[in-house]
């Protein structure tokens, strides 16, 4: 049971913009966006989601809890690959539905689930006739995820 | 009518992951989740939603245009207070359903309707009796929304 719990929002927006209370907005799953950059040079690591467990968690362990939507249960980041994220600011948006996390990642350095630094190894370019294509960045995963998860599958 | 379409996300994870199309999983709703970072310092300027229209748009004009959940309507940012946002990078995440734009704001260099520079200008700080607070950055905003907005309200 976590220590921290939150208030409702305010109806005012006034006050939820500009008070002194973090009272997220949690949507109809119960969730907020959590945003999660790098401390030390502000890469963009990845997105996920929070609800109030998770955030009150995060909030009193220094430590980032999210909510897996896909295993629908808490989930402590970095418990199986040893990627936990250690929290050194957390930060709302102006209407209280997003949360920044800046952290620092330990073992492999890795925080998406192929092995790779950040999810977002991919970048949007023009293709033919109206397709969107990818290109990968050239860096190479920092861990085998068939070794690092083959115990949960 | 944008000029560019994305194909259904396959269903196979690896190609989902791995794969060179732009295929991005919309929720329920139709929407994913955009990040949006400052192209200079990497500054987290705020976060929003994209249809499969807005997403196109985007790709199609270098210009940031988003879904707004609140008004139910395609939003060009920036389109009342000048503040539009031109992309220079766009990225996906590994199971592509957020985007990251990496962008340049025109106007007042302002992208929160506060009239902040960054819709994150409060952090969260421990308080008494598990009571997490607020702490807001000294920064003045950067425009008056009461002026800016008086248009369109």
């Amino acid at each position: 049971m976590p220590q921290t719990s939150f208030p409702a929002p305010p109806a005012d927006k006034a006050v939820l913009e500009t008070g002194t209370a973090l009272a997220p907005r949690f949507d109809a799953s119960g969730l907020v966006t959590a945003v999660v950059t790098d401390a030390t040079d502000s890469q963009l690591l990845m997105v996920a989601h929070m609800n109030a467990e998770a955030l009150a968690l995060t909030i009193d362990t220094g430590v980032a809890h999210y909510w897996s939507r896909s295993r629908g249960s808490l989930w402590k980041k970095g418990e199986t690959s040893g990627n936990v994220q250690r929290v050194t600011e957390i930060r709302v948006d102006c209407d209280q539905d997003a949360i920044w996390l800046k952290v620092e990642v330990a073992g492999h350095d890795a925080t998406c689930h192929t092995g790779r630094r950040t999810c977002f190894y991919r970048r949007v370019v023009t293709g033919a006739q109206g397709q969107a294509q990818l290109a990968m960045d050239a860096e190479a995963p920092r861990f085998d995820p068939a070794q690092v998860y083959r115990a949960t599958e």
